[in-house]
Formats: C-alpha cells, sequence, structure tokens
C-alpha cells in the first residue's frame, strides 16, 4: 500500500490531529467525535452549519471549517458515514440559539445518522433542519442512494449556506439559500484510477490500463459505464452532454465552472480540462461568471475530475463572493 | 497513459489557457514564450519578478502569479528549462524602471537559459539581478545539477521577494530578503511512485510495491537511496533527520513547517505527515510559527511528500504575512 500511514486504523485521527495543529488559533479539535470546528463557535448570532460525511474526501469537509463556511465537520471512518452520536454531539457542542443546519450529501449511510441525530437534537428543544445536497447527474440510484448521490456540489450548498449564515439570517432562510444552489448545481465524474482506502489496504476497484470509469461515485461506487479512455476533448464533451441538458443549462446562462480533482491528478491536468470546458460552454452561449478549479471533494488518491455548474444569479453570485475564510491557507 | 490529455505536445499550451481563462482579469497569457502575467505587470514602481523552471512542478510557478508573488511565470515543457528567447523576451514584456528579478531553480539547463538572458537584458540597459534557489539537501550534486537542487523552498523565497518588491524596494533589496530566505530554508522528499511526462508516454521510473525513493527530485531523479516503505513515522523521522541538523535548526528557533505533496498524495496524507512532523520538531525545542499544508512544488502525479524547514525572524515573518493575491482561488 504506498501511501503515508501509520496504523491503518488511526489514519482518520492522525489526519485530524495534523489540521488542529496547522491551525492552532482558528480550528479546535474534539477527539471524542472526530470533531473538527471553528475555535470560536457556536455564536448566539449565527446560525451553526455542521457538514459530516465520510473521511477521504478531503478538503471535504474537515478542510474547509472556518469563518463564512461551516462551523464544525464530524466525519466518519474513511468512505463511512458518521455515527449518529457523532453528529448529536456535534450538534450539541455547536448549538446556537439561532439555530443548527446539518448538511448532507444524499448517501443512504449519512442520511440515517443525520435523520436520527436531528431527532434527538430537536428532543432536547434545540432547532435544527437538514439539507440534503444530491448534484451527481450520473445515476438515478446509485449502490449508496436512493436518488442522485452528492458530490464536488457541495461546496456551492456550503459557500452560499456559510456566508447567509455570517449575515445572521434565521435557520430558513440560510436552508432556503442552499437548497436554491443545490437545486441549480449539477456534477458529473470520470476516474482513471480506484483508490485504496487504508484500512482495506487494496484498490476498492480496478481500471484497466486503458480504461475509465464515467459518472464514478466519489466512494468508487459505479457510474454508467466503463470505457476505453479517450482524449481530453471527448471526455469534457461527455461530461457537458450529461450536464448541461439536466437542468438545463441555455444560452444566455451565467454559471460557475468547477473542475474538481479526485486526488490523485496533478492541478495541471485540472486547468487544461478547465480551458476545454470553458471554451465548450461558451460555444454555447453559457458564459462562465467565475471559476473553480481544483481539489474540493476527493477520493483519497483516485485519478480522475468532475466537472460542476452551478446557475447563478445575483443572489447566488452575492453568496459565492463574500468573503470566507477556511482552515487551509496555501500562502 | 492515464492522463487527461489531448495532443500530449499541447499539453503545456492547453494548461495555460486554461490557467488564462480562469483568471481573465487579473492574468493575461502569451502563447509565444509560454508567458503568464500579472495584467497589470509591469508597474514603473515596483522590482518586476520572473521564474521559469520546467512545467509539470504547478502550481509552481504558472500558479503563483499575482499580486505579492511573481508578475510573470515563462515554464518551459514538462521537465524541460525555459528557452532562453522565452525568459528574455518576458524579461523585455514585464522591465520595469525599477528592475527585474529572475528566480530560478538550480538546475543547470535553467541556469544557463537565465544566465543568458540577463545578459542580453542587461546589453539593453535594464537592470536585472538572478537569484538561485537551492534547499535540497538529498544529495550535494545531482544528476540536473551542480550543488544542491531548487525544489519547494522556492515558494519561500517567491513569496518573500513578492512581499518586498510590493514595498517598492529596490532590486538590491529584494535580492537580499530572497537570498536570507533561501539560506535558511531546507527541504528533503521522498517518493512512492514515478510519474509521466505526457510526451514520454511511460513513467519516468518506477517503484516497486514496497518502495520508496528517499531524497527524489522533482524530476524523478535519484535522491539518496530506494528503500523499503516504512511507516509515517519512520519517514518523517529520516525526512528530518536529514533536514534538521543541516542547518542546524535548534531547539528555541522557530520554524515555518511546510508538507509539500509531490502531485499524486491525498491532502488527508500530507495532513497526517504534517501532524507528525509537528510533533517531533517541538520535542526537540523547536516551534512552529506557521504552517503550509498542500501541493506547492510537485512532479505531475507522482505520489510522495516533501518536507521544508524555514528559519524565521520578525523580517522574515513579516514577508510571509504580507498579503499576496495568487491565480488560483479557492473559494
Amino acid at each position: 500500500m504506498k501511501k503515508f500511514v501509520n496504523d491503518p486504523r488511526e489514519f482518520v485521527p492522525e489526519m485530524l490531529e495534523g489540521i488542529a495543529l496547522a491551525n492552532p488559533d482558528t480550528l479546535a479539535y474534539d477527539p471524542r467525535y472526530n470533531l473538527i470546528r471553528r475555535a470560536d463557535a457556536p455564536r448566539a448570532d449565527k446560525v451553526s452549519i455542521i457538514q459530516g460525511s465520510g473521511s477521504g474526501h478531503e478538503p471535504a469537509h474537515v478542510m474547509v471549517v472556518g469563518k463564512g463556511m461551516l462551523d464544525g465537520a464530524c466525519p466518519g471512518d474513511v468512505f463511512a458515514a458518521p455515527p449518529t452520536d457523532y453528529v448529536y454531539e456535534s450538534g450539541k457542542i455547536l448549538a446556537s440559539e439561532k439555530g443548527v443546519l446539518l448538511l448532507v450529501n444524499n448517501y443512504t449511510g449519512d442520511r440515517m445518522a443525520f435523520d436520527m441525530a436531528k431527532e434527538m437534537l430537536e428532543a432536547e428543544g434545540l432547532e435544527v433542519a437538514t439539507l440534503f445536497i444530491n448534484d451527481d447527474v450520473a445515476v438515478k440510484d446509485s449502490l449508496y442512494t436512493v436518488g442522485r448521490r452528492g458530490v464536488a456540489g457541495n461546496f456551492f450548498v456550503i459557500k452560499a449556506c456559510g456566508a447567509k449564515a455570517e449575515e445572521g439570517a434565521d435557520l430558513a432562510e440560510v436552508v432556503r439559500v442552499g437548497e436554491k444552489v443545490n437545486s441549480v448545481a449539477r456534477t458529473m465524474g470520470i476516474a482513471l484510477t480506484g483508490c485504496t482506502p487504508p484500512a482495506k489496504g487494496e484498490p476498492i476497484f480496478t481500471l484497466a490500463d486503458d480504461e475509465m470509469e464515467v459518472g464514478v461515485g466519489i466512494h468508487g461506487e459505479p457510474g454508467r459505464r466503463r470505457e476505453k479512455i479517450k482524449s481530453a476533448d471527448a471526455i469534457v464533451d461527455e461530461l457537458l452532454d450529461a450536464i448541461v441538458p439536466d437542468l438545463p443549462y441555455e444560452a444566455g446562462d451565467e454559471v460557475a465552472l468547477m473542475v474538481n480533482g479526485l486526488g490523485g491528478t496533478p492541478i495541471s491536468e485540472l486547468y487544461l480540462l478547465y480551458g476545454l470546458a470553458h471554451k465548450k460552454l461558451a460555444a454555447k452561449g453559457i458564459k462562465v461568471w467565475r471559476s473553480y478549479v481544483g481539489e474540493y471533494c476527493t477520493s483519497l488518491e483516485m485519478a480522475g475530475a468532475s466537472i460542476t455548474l452551478v446557475k447563478v444569479d445575483n443572489e447566488i453570485k452575492g453568496l459565492l463572493e463574500a468573503p470566507a475564510e477556511i482552515a487551509i491557507r496555501t500562502f
């Protein structure tokens, strides 16, 4: 197993400890619940936003905790939903009079944990809402979902909800903007390789040297089909042909365009894909308002990428442009 | 070849076009010289800073062009020094009355191109300085260098020179702070896999499933030795045992600590390494003043990581804390 790891069972806690040590002034770490939280949360004047999901998708979500983004993230083990008590205890720690929003990527295991935690928190008198993110157009139902999966589009929902919460909006209003962004976000991805969860020690799936998985999930679950590798041009066409008609995005629309790396793909290739997608959208009359290129929601070291479009109006633009400070500092 | 690529010969231009399309307001692209430059450069009141090196190390250097960082980057093809005329023409385009600083990672090919371009630019009456970065402690001379190689420590030199130039300092002063930072920066890396330049189509070297290359260069050139893979703990020990005594970094010192990914290693593993390094330094009495975790100087999709230490004083802290705006926007 070609990984930087000690005891594979300690992979997640050791990563979380590293995040906390790298951000001593802004983040706090509670190892009991895998909780990374803003050091200054909760605040009585602001809805608290918590996301969980499995580990292995970093920077989602433990590395997008910060001002204008998440108040806390309580991941499960690699590719495993957080236990209900992680969510429940994190909700209690981050409880605010303005309410608690639980953001959940749409997977059956995550829904169960968050729905139950919501009930438990409400029983204690807290105002709690859940918001399910389901931006992946690849498949109708998947190995782990009823309905569409939540993938890299979750970033935009976090950003919008985080900005709205920072304004002091009430819980219903924060939920409203999150649902609005989710409703206009669409994603599809392609994998060139599998990946290896540390505790498993072997790849969750393998692709031949000339194969790719179209519409792959972020846990390696199957997408639409397995194909021979194509040129970057043909790959971008294939992704946009699935994404664009789905909303649909139409001539005259303005969009945020994200090219997200799945973990093992270098940023040079992501910018190459970005340039192709930008030009192909322009040729359809769809204007890129703002670009997002990098790693947002990954699958460990999987080589691959996804494209996300978000149709923007003035309200969404304002939310995406609002200041935010995530834990990861690049310079 | 598992890459997002069209014609491999167009890999670098297509990447550069993607960078330009993603940053229409802040960057300009001159395809004649692979030049990505600040749209507002040159400025008469500021030293212009240019770096070249080969492509394949992104975000170095085309993605660290921006306010408080580089004014331009003119890379060669993948792992190839830029031709002299790229540097010369970029220097003319970015010529400032305050002078031009050419930052160069110490490789023989890069030195030749930049030294010659410097002479040509000086012949036109420009004030030009070169600064060679050589932070890699792994080997005394390498396949491509006389003396030590320049690797991820170049980020700190760019940041310091960029901040100083933004203050309006003269060329000698910008060079002084760059040399100061270079003199207290030390790096060593480990590779778990090789990588494949698009035009080559096959890996530049291969490692067995249980092997790693200790002290690897960023073009896959050999390091100190090939070993069986060890635990993350043992790897961090091995890197720090090479880096710490080299300056040396001593109890009571404050340092910037960078854990840099070589391209194919997920950020979760980098934070795991960061946490271990942070604690091991603390045990030696060395205090981490500021953390840098992510990809700064890569080798395409190589799995691996490097650790950089920079001993900081108040002057260096001020330069590293100065505001900067790079082209890459993560949110």
